[in-house]
Parts: C-alpha cells; structure tokens; sequence
C-alpha cells in the first residue's frame, strides 16, 4: 500500500555519504575566495544555473567563517531608508533614518509614513524594561516525588549554578533560575542578561554547564539542553510575560490635526481599526495584537545583520490605541521579546555594520539604544497600517507603490 | 506628572512635514542610479556614516522599482548551500541543492547534516494539499440582527462576489467564502487560488472589489477590508486549519543505522526529544510544535527573494516523529501555510532568480515544485536539531561552526 | 533515588481486584433504593462520614440508572432565579426568569442586575448562527503519501460515510467532513446535526461506525475515534471557528441613562473596561474574550441538568462593546460552541426538568429557544461585571452579597 | 435595516425597574424559609412551572445566605463513589472513596477503573509545588515614561503593599507582586497565599486597599481591580505558568501486566494514544493537554461545594506517559491551577460538608490533602479514558453504561 521509495541499504560506518554527490569538502572548511568561486561554480554545474550576481560578492569570504558553512557568494536585496524619525529614549534621543531591506513594495513608504508623523507629533517615548536572554533545559526522573525534590530544592543551588555558568562566559550573567514542574521532569528557565549581543549561543553554552553541574553532584539524573519553553523563534505567551531579550514599550500622543494630515483619519478611526481587527485576532486565536511588526522587524533585521529568524519571537507583542481626554490619540507599542544585538553574529558583516552606523549603534554599548529605535520605528509602521485601514486607502498605496505599477508621486 | 516633550503646534495644511529633514524626494521617486546615489550621499551625511559596501550594489536601481522605496543600494548577506536533498514529490523529483542566505553559524552545517541523512535514508516524499491564500475583511451593522442576516444570506452571493472579485486579476479564482459572526459585526474570510505568487496584493484587491459591492448593493453598511483573522505575517491558530498559502506534507523514513551514523542516536532518542520538547512547547502555550522551522525558512527566503516576514505564519506547523514497528523512525514536518511564490514580489531580483533557478524553480509554474523542496529541507533541519539536542552535542557544533570559533573539521 | 512504594506484584487474570476494599457491587448494578442505601451506608462505615444529607435524595434511584454508577444519594446545591430577561429571539421570545444554581455568593444578584438593566433598555436580540456538534478521529497511515490519498480522495466517499454514520442514529444527521493531514496521519472531522441533544454519545457512535467502514474498505489501514481536535471539555481555538454545538450572537443596545441607573458608569466607561480588560487578556494569552461565561454557564448547567464539564468549552468566546454614534452602548456576547440540550442526559432528571420547564423549555424541539435564553442571560452578566469594574464596586458588591457578610439592601 | 425593537424611553431616577415584573424584594433579602416558598410559589405562577422538587430542600434557607440571592429551594444531582484510590501525598496518605455528582453515564465507571487500577499498582504519588492565588489590577498612566517609572519602581514599594493588603485579611499573606508593563498601562499581579480557602474575594478586596494605597501615594493616577491576566474562570497560557491556586502533579507508575488486565492495553498502546491526541491538541490549538479533567473536576466541584466555574482554570493542566526502561508506564498529570478549598465558599453547606467529609477534608487545614486527591483521581480519570482510546472501547462503554441502555455486568 506504500509508493515510498525502496530503502536503500544502511551505509557501512566510516563511509557514510559514499556515493552521494556532497558539495566540496575544502581544507579549514573553505573560506578561501578561490574555494568559494569552486565551490560556487561545482553548484552551477550540478544545478545549470547561472550565477553572476551571487558571485558579486562584496564581504571579503574569509570574513564568512563563522556566519555561514558552505559559501558560494552573497545574495543582495534593496535597501532603503525610512525617517526621519524623532526618538526620546533613555539612550536614543534624536532623529533616525532608519535602514529597511526588502522586497515588498510599499513597505518603506508606509513606516515613513507613520514615522514622519510621529516626528511631527513630537517623537517617540521609548523605554526598555527587562533586558535578558532565557534558556531553558528539561531535567528528567524517575518519579514525581524526585522531580518535586530537585525542583524545591533548586533555589539552594542559585549560587553554585551562578559560578558554573558564568565560567564560561565573559559576558553573560545569570540573574535568576525558574524551575516549572512538568510531570516527573522539571523544565527550568535559565535567565540571563547578555550585553549586547543576543547571546544564545553564549547562554546556552552557560546553561549546559550549569546542567552539567547539577548532574555531576548527584541532583538530576540526565537533561536535555533545550526544552522548548523558552520559545526561541517561535510566537508562544510565555514571550509575553518577558526574558527572551528586551521589553520594550515605545508610546506617542498624536494630535488629532496631525493624524488628520498625514493619515486622513481621525483618532476615533484608529480606535475603531484597534477594535475591529482585534475581533480578528480574537477569531485567529493569535498571540498578542498587532498589524505588521514582523514587516518592520524583518526589513530592519535584514539591514542590520540580526538573526533574522528570531523574527518568530520577536514580532510578538501588543499595539495599543486610545483617545485622550482632549481628543488626541496615544498610540504605543509593546515588545515583550525583541531579541536584537549590536556585537556578534552578522552585526560586523558588510553592510551589516554600515546600517548599524547608519543609526549610531555599530558595536558595544549600543543594543539598548538600538532597541529603542526599532521600537520607535514599529509604532510608525503600526500607525501607518491602521491609517490605511481607517481611511480604506491601503489597496491604493499598494496599487501605487507594489511591484509593476505605473509610478505615481508620492508623499508623506 | 509627564515627562512626554511639549507638543509641537499641528501642521498646516499643505506643509505637513515642513521643517522636518525629510530624506529627499525625486521625480519619478528617484530609481535612477544617480538619485540612488544622491539619496545615499544625503543620508550618509546627515548621520556620518560611510556606505561604501552598501553602494556596492549589483542590483539595476531601476528594476528595484515597485519593490522598495527610498533606495540606497543593496545589503548583501553570506549564502551557501545544502544538500544533497532527494525530494520525492508530485513536482519535484530527485536531488536539490538548497540555498541558505544566513549570518547565523551553523546552521547551514545543520540542514545539510539532515538532508544528508535523509537523502542516504533513500529521500523525503512530499505532498501539497491545499494551494489557497485568504483575505477576511469585517463587515459592521447596526445590531446582531442584521448581522445574523447578512451571514446566513451571503452563501447565495458567492457567483457574483467571485464574478466581482476575478474582474480585478488576470491569475486569482474565488474559490471559497466563510462568513464568521462576531457581535454585530461578520468577518468574511475570502479564499482564493493564486497560482504561483504569493498573491496578497492581488488578493486583497480582489477582495476589497468583492466587498464594495456587497455595500453598494445595500447588503452590508460598511466594512474594513482587514480583521486580522487570515493571519497575514502572524502567528495564530487559524492558520492550522489551512488556508494561507499552501499545505505542504513532507516525511520519510529514517533506517535506525542511518540515524545512528549520522547523528549518533537511535530512533527512540528522537521520540524522547519529541516528549521532551513537547512539554516545554505546552508550558510555552506554542503554536504548532516544531524545532526551528524559522531559521531554515528565513535564510531559504531571503535567498529566494520570498516575503521573508511570511516566515512570521509559515513558520507555524508541526512536527512528528514515530517508531516504525521494525525500529526505524518515521519523521513528518506539515506546513499549513506555506506562503512562497516563483513569481512576483522579490522574486525576479538579481540573486533571488538566481537562486530559485539553482532549484530549477524560476518563473511560472514552479511554485508547487518549490514549496515541497521547501517542506522537505525543512525537515532534514528539524532531525538534524532533534539529533544534536537527543546526542547531548548541540554545544559542541555551535562551538565547532559558530562565530570566530577556532575551525574544526566538519563533515556530515 | 526513589521514594516510589514498592510495587506490588502484578495481578493474575480473573482475580484483578482480589483484596481492594472495593464499592460494593450489586445485580443490575444496584440502582434500586435499598442497594443504594447499602452503598451509601458500607461508604460510610468505610470513610467514619455521616451523610444523612446525601440521603434526602428526591430523586427516584431507579431513575438514576444512565446518569450515574454507584450512586449513593443526591447532593444539593441553593437555586435562586434572576430575572426578568426580555429576549427577542428567533424562537424565545418574551419574559424570562433564569434559574441558576450556584454557592457563589452575589452571582445571582450580579446577572439579574445586566438582565434587568438590558430588559429595561428594549431587551435582547438573539440569534442561534450554526447548529451542529463534532467528533474528529484520527486516521493512522505508514507514510505521508498514503495519508495525503486519503484525504485528498475523501470527499468522494461522503455519501457512504453519511449512510453508514446515520446507520446507527434516529436523530443524528451527518453534514460535512473536513480531513486535516497532520504528518502520516489525518484527522477527519464530523459534523452532524444533533437536533435537541447535545449528542456526543450519539455521534461518537456514529463515527466510529463510519470510520469502521473506512478501514473495513480498505480506505484507511486503522483509526483512533478521539483525537482531541473536537475540543470536548477543553478550550481551544479550534471552538471559535463554529462546529462544537450552537454558534449564538446576543446583542442589544443599551441607552447612557439606562446604563447609568443600573450601573452608574457611562457608556465609554465600559468601552474602558473592554479595552483594559483586552490588555489582560492578550497578555495570558488567553481564548477569547469575555468577563466570566463561566459563572453563569455553571449556574444555569446546573440547574437544568447539562453536562457541566461542557462548560470548559462553551466559555470560550467573545464579548463586545461600542459606542454608537448617539452615544449609547452596544453590548454583544458571541458564543461558538454552546453545548445545550433539552433532551437527554440529565435533562430529564428531577430538578432539572423543573428548571427547564420555569424557561418552557422542557423536552423536544425546545434546544434552540434553551440556547438563545443562555446567550441573553449570559450577556446580563457580562454587563454587571463591566459596570462593576467600571465603577470600581465590584468589591463593595462582594461584601454586601458574598459569604457571612452582614445583609445590607439589595437593589437592582 | 434594523429590527431591533423600539427602545422604550430611560428610566427616571428613582424608577428604576418601574413597572417590570421583578422578583419579588424582601426585608433582609429573603432568606426565611416562608419567604423563599413565597418566592417560589411567585415564580411557579409567573412561568406555569410545577417545582416540588426543586422546593425539596434539605439545606437549611437561612443558611444560604452568602451563598446565593433570590432563593426559591435547590437543586438535586446524583452522587456517586469511585475508589478505592490509593494516594501517597505530603497531606493525604491511604485510601480514599472519591465522591462525583454528575448525570453523565459511564464518568462514575470509567473514573473508578482508573482509580482501582492505580491502587492495584501501588498508588499515586502527589505533590503540591506552589499553593497561591493571583489578582492582577491594572494601572493606568497618562504615557508609557510615566508607566515605565512605576513599573521600575514598584519593588520598592512591596513592604508598604504588603502591610495594606494584609489589613483587610486575616487569612492572606501577599508574597510577591509582579509588573508588567502594557504600553502606558501597567498590570500588576497581586500574589497571595490563602491558606485553606479558595479565597478570590478575600485577595481581591486585599488587592483593591492596596491599588488604592498607590493612588493616594501619588504613585499612579487610577487603575481597574481586574484586568483579566490572572485568569480567574478562564482559560490562558498565564494558568501554565502557576499562581492561580495550587500547582499539584500526580504519578504512578502502572506495571503493564496491570495495565493489561484493567484496561486491555499494552504501555506502547497509551503512548500511542498520547501521541495520536496530541497532533489533535495541537491542531486545534487547545491550551495544554489532557483527556478530561474538565470532567473528573466538574464532578468532584459539584459534590465538595467547590466554585464549579473554578473548572474553567483548574482543567487547565497536562497529562504525561513514557515508556519506562523495564516496559511498564508511568502516567501522570500536572495541574498548575488548581482552585480548591475546604473552608469558606459552598464547602460548609449540607451535602458539601458530608462529602468533604467522606474524605477527611471538611474545615481548616485540609486544602492542600483535598488537592492532592484530586490530582490523584484525576489521574485515574486519564488512563480510563487513554485506554479505553486505546483498546477501542470507548464506545461499547458508553452504550453499557450510557442514559437508557439495557443494563449489562460493569466491573472493574
């Protein structure tokens, strides 16, 4: 009953891919610009496609070690620009273009839209709450008795656990351990704050450790590093509650002559855009209520060399709209999860680091500045959005600026 | 009691963004190489930043037109390779090289372990079953009534929405309509066959066509033509039960010797991993359960020229694991909303059309054939995660591959 | 390591209970009423109780045989009425006093408060939207291939599904089946009209007869009849789409005075309420939206003889508050999957037949009218707890009415 | 468009509920026997209804008072006994007789098979992990700076919190709270150990002195009581996490020679239904995981005088079963929310008491036993419904022992 294809025997040890046409093997793993231009022209041969542009490869390949396996070139996607957009935070204060790289036509035209507004309004107030990394290892056992010991007991330990982890790690601190009985396995949280980087790696490395420690002394029989609960790249509500990287909320009065202006809307619109469209979210059974966030993110991510993945948690969060008592709107945005990093992983790339630059936030000491930013720039985009749907001109912006349309004037 | 800055006076009309240092505007929007140029050498210098990798830019400005606005030039990110992958498909059959644009290390080595694997395992069977994208506006009365009626009348209208609806695009078809009462208000879910693009724009045209018409028959007072409940670029449980892009159904059978071989576990290792990531993904309140579907759609769209933040609904799915009655493993991934194109948005760009024709994927006809050569590396990536968090090696391979790590040998 | 009793050894065939102090047991299964006192009286030698109350049972036992095993008497629960509701139904229609069983103390007086005020304000409309109940088993195959055949050749097979499900019922009536591929299996839902019943054993019953039939024609090679999908007894987003029972709307418009003699708040106040109670919710990740179904829905379940535990599903759903343009409120509450009957389980049963027949909702034909009363009641209670948060006298409410507290004058 | 009805015109002040039929109002609300058979005897002829059964009232009327307004008698359900249940917790340690009123045929049997098969295999160990309760006021802020600072500073406040919350109890104990920033909102969740009584009216009056304390402290300017996060009567992702009432896990381990001979399943067979019912779960998007607590819980409320809504949260949990290395399963469930009480509420009322009783849980000091009871029942509850799942007996169960079948020989 099966049109599975026929197994093929198993492979004998120590010739385990014989036979099958592996992508080159190169000494030191191939990070040489000849090794990639072979590499590169084995994969045209084997697939007969034409690679030029891929080959237009502007980040020294030597400098890939580390960010990719396998390289054969770069792939180049437009970069844009989006401001000016006005920011008070506790370390972004002053106005922003903001670098986005995409392909969805409209897109930088719409979070311009909203930031320009805002800058017109006043700027953005941004702060960030919490700022931590989690991991979260599952400890298995025998019984529910055992779990429920090692779980109580596991406040005792906070100190040893602190030293085993931080051992491995200049940079990382462990700030607290949250065990969550699960059966006869205990998950605990492992949460950390990081720097500037985003620092999985780093934490996980840590976390292991720790796990390892509690092991060897006899308190869990076995683990396993990962358990899920800590949600990297993926939406879930445990996001909501905070840890995995940086809350941050980021609000503005807008008045209601500015909303009128730039979004041929009123503040009772928006209101009623909130409402209408969180029946939606309600229907989808979504996590948390936004219009776009993962739009903006990912234009922004793209840009500034951040784990682009990490969008999945990242865009996670809740917009807020009211009236004022005067007639105006506060409109806000809350990040519970916005995993961003100004060191390490493709931050030091290329272009990477000249859109960091762009915005005063390439290298160490900038994450939380960088944070505020995005999350400036999303209150724009959100605004934008609900804009369109308020007005019923979003169809139109998209006829005017997507892909293949006779060029109109734009605006602001 | 505030500390928001003083409100600036609202603008005039027709100086809405007067005195703001709005980035410069051009005739025609300014996609010639020397406006792109210009706007690049206005932004450099109003935040100091030198952009000479992001000038770099192989991408013809003109043709970034409709894709982007506000353009400096292009970022480039690292790509590489994975594979072999065997597909068994009903549109992509034997082998395929993926492509994977990424900053994060490791995880290309990743993939291609489990493709690897997989191919060796005698290769991944792929099917798609529902091929559809949606849009649900929300129709507003005056009370529940009316609401009610409306509901249970619109069946009778499907011919003409679907006749309304397909008068604004040459490639979309109405196939379906799904009214959802809510209050006073009915969210109306749009179900269309977009043949091989992603087909939001088109779609929400079409069905912003289809709703115009229900008001100005006099069938519904008014409505905005988003709720949020289709899930566009979210997470939420509406997309399980299909509708947004594709359904795509990969799986395989993996010999217990090929696991052991490849990644140094045994089948009931990885029904542990199940068990054990299953709990912390129910403590997390997840959507769908899966290792990392992001991380491979991320770097396989930004290579690809898809809508990368589509990622935000694709990457929600599940992923299974069994034992075979003969002590094999059988490893499943489903996607219920995989949303990738071979035609439109990004996908004609320079190295996207370059990497989707490494595939043999370009233009027309092709996205079926892409989406299960999708759905099947996916799965290589979620055993080859399952494999290093079952073998305890996790660590040891970000240590190996990770950034500005000393270089080790590789191999899969 | 354990702490773990011993475990004794296992049990031989035929003898499985020797030496348990087991229930006692009886011919016929004890239902007559000296059996049950029997019981009822071993129970208390065995446990040292006195259970004179649990004996003042007005019940026939006999009549207890199908509801209950090893009964032991009748407990009792306090019956109040709130009312007068006026509700404008497609099939109640009038005046009604709402029996509601509880031990929670200003509950009652909290939902005859919103009934009173909304009777007062023209009364509530309602309407049932779809009427059907579900069973979702799942189908079991050794690859993705053969299950994606299943699935996708099903629909062909609706005719002799529908014939071999409605087989084995009078009332049951099979209307769809949706097959959801899940890896290598796939889970079929069907819907059936259920007419007065609430029906699960009955469509239980019937699926199995037709998945029987799948696997008798070789169709699919094994099934399990659950697979939880139906969300019986459970929350999940999967209600709100419809199917699990009756979908109701009740809405009404209240006037400002109105709301304002009642509850003394304002419509926009309880627009406040609605939008800072949303925060909470989205931040819980929570199914739906609403201030507490849940009371209600136990008080009257209770009383009129319901399945109770149905109440974890028939809580889902979602309230809804505006503004209209003259000022006033409208208030709604939308319930996908309430699970009522007016046949059947307990319906029949002493008490609740009474309590039924208070609504003239006694027997057959009477489950759609049943439905609408809840969906009005419930949104009297949603209103009281609004205009309570609103007011800030929820607490004040809970001293004057709740457990020992000295009696003060109640109002409506 | 509309046929809502003619709205009539507002009250006036003073006539409120002129002219509409209200129940009838006593001095002292009405709880003198003559006055609720008064009330009763009114309603009968308001609504024709016949109600001798309900007018069958065992509990004292005077004591009702506190427990439920507009009285008219009560409401009798059938009670039943399922045991012997062998439990091993820190509270309750030896046999118990689980006493369950329901109308659902087979719930008795199929939760005491469970039970006496658990007991046959050595008992259920239980532990209570966390023992607390939660309200979560939100706070409202004029901007997200002023939000931002109260959140960051509130820690420093928590002695002052604390010394207000516990003036107005002298049962509660605050133990934490916990801000959560919302944009310019801030939700704060109020923790509290409440002893033996459920105890949501106690901690919300100690949450409103001390949300009050902030406002006259000038440390925010308003807030509401309830926000919905802590979940009280609802599903949510926020009840996985604890707080909510008493986190309590239950396991056995079941040799599989007494999984055989009970439930006619092989361990392998259980995971298999664990397995098969979690891709349901998964795809219906259900908040954790479980077979149906909702129904060993709403039984058990009933019977104990719990908050029967309470069921909305407290079935809220997972059930787990692995393969052990020797072949034999262990089973167990995790309920992080679940809302019990031995004092206070309905725990004191006739039949409540007497069933307290008949497990030695009736008055102060027994809340954490009676929870651990009810984890171990449900427990049994979950392996009876897993193997009658996974032996295909469910529905040959259901048609034995099910409302008006022919009667057959039950057994355990």
């Amino acid at each position: 009953m099966s049109d599975e294809p026929t197994r093929p025997a198993p492979p004998k040890k120590g010739e385990a891919a014989a036979g099958l046409p592996l992508v080159p093997r190169f000494t030191d793993q191939g990070y040489a610009a000849g090794q990639v231009r072979e590499r590169r022209e084995w994969i045209a041969r084997q697939t007969g496609a034409d690679l030029p542009l891929v080959a237009a490869c502007a980040i020294p390949t030597e400098e890939m070690r580390g960010n990719i396996e396998n390289p054969i070139g770069a792939v180049q996607m437009p970069l844009g620009v989006a401001g000016p957009l006005l920011v008070h935070g506790e370390h972004a204060q002053g106005m922003f273009y903001v670098p986005m790289a995409t392909t969805e036509g409209a897109l930088v035209r719409s979070y311009e839209r909203g930031m320009v507004m805002l800058t017109r309004a006043g700027g953005v107030t941004v702060r960030v709450f919490a700022d931590q990394n989690v991991v979260s290892p599952i400890f298995s056992f025998d019984s529910v008795a055992e779990a429920h010991r090692f779980a109580a007991d596991l406040p005792r330990h906070f100190e040893a656990l602190r030293a085993q982890a931080e051992s491995t790690t200049r940079h990382g601190r462990l700030v607290r351990v949250d065990p969550r009985p699960s059966g006869r396995a205990v998950i605990v949280s492992f949460y950390f704050h990081t720097a500037d980087a985003q620092g999985m790696n780093m934490i996980v490395k840590a976390t292991e450790r720790a796990a390892e420690w509690l092991v060897t002394s006899g308190l869990a029989p076995r683990f396993k590093v990962f358990s899920g609960l800590s949600s990297e790249k993926r939406a879930s509500g445990f996001l909501l509650a905070g840890g995995k990287g940086k809350t941050v909320v980021a609000g503005a009065r807008v008045p209601a002559a500015v909303l009128q202006a730039y979004m041929r809307v009123t503040p009772a619109d928006i209101v009623s855009v909130w409402h209408d469209t969180m029946l939606g979210h309600l229907q989808a059974n979504a996590i948390g209520f936004n219009a776009h966030y993962a739009n903006g993110l990912t234009a922004i991510f793209i840009a500034c060399g951040q784990d682009v993945a990490n969008v999945a948690n990242a865009a996670v969060g809740i917009t807020d709209y009211e009236l004022t008592p005067d007639g105006d709107l506060y409109a806000s945005v809350t990040l519970p999860s916005l995993t961003v990093a100004t060191v390490g992983g493709g931050t030091g790339l290329g272009t990477s680091r000249e859109c960091l630059s762009l915005l005063g936030c390439a290298g160490s000491g900038h994450a939380p500045k960088f944070a505020e930013i995005v999350g400036a720039a999303l209150l724009g985009g959100e605004l934008s959005m609900a804009g369109a749907i308020g007005s019923g001109e979003f169809v139109n912006a998209h006829e005017t600026y997507g892909r293949n349309r006779p060029a109109g004037e734009g605006g602001t």
